[in-house]
């Protein structure tokens, strides 16, 4: 936008101008995905772009599993697809993996040792790849490789997400893009790009809605860094959600109830609620019950990490404002029916790098209300979000963390039970915290509402024990008898605290 | 500051004239701290200020303690006095108490499971305060009695310590002020008053430099809420601190040698340093020995909670530029040499309310180092910063947990043993977790330095073996062998993870 002469900004999108009129722009030459590979050095840190499952490169990572054999650090912003996440790993090609792996393949390899995986909080991410702070998992120069809607000589607008691409595109090395014809041109239209200065004179994000813009459509780039090209028609492999069952549409219903009491108390939601959902089938699940919910005239926005199907629902129905995410992390039949309308959603949907989307500034000063599911909940209200038993790894906690720690009110929803009820999701000691006990403020079963606000721990255990399943409420009342026979804030028998965990 | 007619500011001590003339400015009349006590319902929510053990009120909490019985909820900024939380536990009238508890005899009413607790993170405390957050722990009319060395018709000016008392003062039902003229009056040169607006409409918090200021040396209150001024010259019963030993000194030495090679390679740290580090003896005496660190031409600044002696030191010595903290948490002899030239060190010194000097937002934009002290750290590098065996709370969390998780570089130290050499601090697995490992980044003990970043929880693991007591590592290393013979991220033997705690 800067009218100096000597400013190379004459074609780049902006906010005002944000759909290109042609995928290539200017004298850009394409290869082949093997030729792009191969400028790949064996030793290497990737850094993906991609988040919540779509807008991830597709062809160059299969072609580099394909290749040589390396060893790679792969960052990506969120979860990628397949050919990231199965191809790089079965090719032995993935060393390390940062930071997040729903991917069931990746997460195998996670939990047998064969790949050392680091499960950091979203909001820190852009950052730590940025100024040298993830130090043990940095090797060799660093390749960014970047779905594209459309690229030119130097800058690209993303697909589908926009995760921490202007980070990694920043940081990077070496720049391959892949301009991917599958993904509408039109996606310019919601991406809201903008990246922080740094430490320690860094500027207050000056974003005073959720709602508002202050980006525009494209990443830049040093065009010195860029080394290929790649053309593709493959689309996302998106999510596939499960239907809704008894116990979701419970807890749905608690949720619901327990957030009508809390519009007619909270003098922080008495015009305006901010709401955010994780990412899956129950936060998906979730969002469509809220259509249930009175908000009166009160505004309604979403201002999370993903739009997925059921927020679609809502915008449609005319219950959001308007949402602000970094990932549409929609089904096929919701890719479809937003690709549709690119124009109509783009309105109303904003996607921003994830370290805005999760900023802990902003969470704070927008008041958010995080609603996020876990593994495990203990007695006094810490909550395991990402490990089984404690040691295998499930996913990794995303930017569930970032709303946890800085929401202003903060739910955890869980099915009070797991492996078809043979498994109590309250359980007296997890052993392993994501979040702590002191950020512990309600939790949700189909059971009912668990209000641990301003509680001490013994009783939070007792409003948890309640939400539990009968089945398990009494083994949980003796425990809890067993431990308060001991001292402590907190008491615990550790002796029997694993009893149903090992 | 406004020039229209009718506006009661004047008079009202500012930025630019931060000094009264009297301790009593108007028509107040004062009463008696039995008169004052008396005041307080049978059944209330105390909002003291306080913060690292000065600044608290004094004479009228005692006359609580020695007056009917009530039932109250105690609220402070941080550490107070015997006033309130030996006297108050002991006279049965403190039923709940929030966020921290550095006395021993609050503390053990606490573990005893008499007074409710809940341990919260400071940068927290004053918005749940103000927006009903607390909810089950607020009980009855709110009450602030707050300790100032002036007060008038509407204002007044905090002593030694600003904590979370603008935030208390604003939602107070009825207010007591404490003028102690054992504090000097100078200490509004101090003070840096600044009230966020509430969420969702929130502005960034104005402040671009930890060492510029963005209000004045008052509180304003609603005349309406003054229900007593008692007038006292009785001192704050301020820290000790312990010497450092041999241990403190072997830690201080390798966080002094990880610091210089950090300057060397961390772009963020190139020009300015802004650090903190935790209260306490290890603290102060980390501090201490930062002397020691060559910084080059760096601007180096305090930006943490609490001003200790050893930033005294650092001052006098000219190796800071300045400090920014939310209280005075010095020995006596550090409360007499500050007292004795306010003036000079008010040039250097800024005490801001706790939920601004804790700003997760602002421990972001400034890139601060955080050194903070724990418990124990487990292999993975989740961090126990509270509770002893996971039951007995120790202190509470305090800012410990604001700075691990926002702050640039977070280090841990510690010394790798307790009672003597018996306990290792270090331990396979810890059953109460303050700091997960999702922010793991620096561990240091005595024996030296764990750089986790980047590392895989195995990788962790095998460091953090490497910095454990002699006495220990065999055995740490026999748990990592027999946990890896089981698969996951995070490999656990849970049969055996406690058989060093329980």
């Amino acid at each position: 936008m800067s009218g100096s002469s000597g400013s190379n900004d004459a074609g780049v999108p902006t906010a005002a101008n944000p759909v290109p009129s042609t995928r290539l722009t200017g004298r850009l030459s394409t290869t082949t995905p093997a030729e792009a590979a191969a400028t790949v050095p064996e030793t290497a840190t990737l850094l993906v772009s991609g988040f919540g499952g779509v807008g991830y490169p597709k062809l160059v990572p299969e072609a580099i599993a394909a290749g040589d054999q390396r060893e790679l650090t792969v960052v990506s912003g969120g979860g990628v697809g397949d050919e990231i996440d199965r191809d790089l790993v079965e090719s032995g090609d993935m060393a390390r993996r940062y930071p997040f792996v729903p991917n069931e393949t990746v997460r195998d390899a996670v939990n047998a040792g064969a790949v050392a995986f680091h499960d950091r909080h979203i909001s820190r991410l852009a950052d730590e790849v940025r100024f040298g702070g993830l130090r043990a998992g940095m090797n060799g120069p660093t390749v960014a490789i970047v779905e594209a809607v459309a690229v030119g000589s130097d800058w690209l607008i993303p697909s589908t997400s926009v995760g921490h691409t202007p980070a990694y595109v920043e940081t990077a090395d070496h720049l391959i893009v892949e301009v991917n014809h599958a993904q509408p041109l039109e996606l310019g239209r919601v991406h809201d790009v903008y990246l922080r200065q740094a430490p320690p004179h860094r500027e207050p994000i000056p974003l005073d809605d959720p709602l508002d813009t202050i980006g525009g459509p494209a990443i830049r780039f040093d065009p010195a860094t860029l080394r290929a090209v790649v053309e593709t028609d493959r689309p996302d492999d998106p999510y596939e959600f499960r239907e809704a069952g008894k116990t979701e549409r419970a807890i749905a219903d608690h949720l619901c109830r327990f957030l009508e009491a809390e519009l007619a108390r909270n003098p922080l939601l008495a015009e305006r609620v901010n709401l955010q959902f994780g990412v899956g089938s129950l936060g998906n699940a979730l969002m469509g019950g809220l259509s249930a919910v009175d908000f009166g005239d009160r505004e309604v926005s979403y201002v999370g990490e993903v739009v997925q199907d059921g927020l679609l629902d809502m915008l449609d129905g005319g219950q959001l404002s308007g949402a602000s995410a970094t990932s549409l992390a929609l089904s096929a039949d919701g890719q479809a029916r937003l690709f549709d309308d690119v124009e109509r959603y783009a309105a109303d949907v904003i996607l921003r790098p994830a370290d805005i989307s999760n900023a802990p500034a902003l969470i704070d000063r927008f008041g958010v209300v995080g609603i996020n599911s876990a593994v495990e909940v203990d007695l006094y209200g810490n909550v395991n979000a990402t490990h089984i038993r404690g040691t295998r790894v499930v996913n990794g906690i995303g930017g569930g963390g970032d709303f946890a720690r800085n929401c202003r009110l903060g739910i955890v929803t869980l099915p009070s039970t797991a492996v078809e009820g043979d498994v109590s999701r309250i359980v007296p000691l997890t052993p392993h915290v994501d979040h702590t006990e002191h950020d512990a403020s309600v939790v949700v079963t189909e059971h009912g509402v668990a209000d641990l606000r301003g509680r001490s721990p013994r009783e939070r255990a007792e409003a948890l024990t309640a939400v539990a399943d009968p089945a398990f409420r009494e083994d949980l009342e003796r425990y809890r008898q067993r431990a308060a026979s001991g001292d402590g804030n907190t008491p615990h028998d550790l002796e029997s605290a694993f009893d149903w965990t090992r």
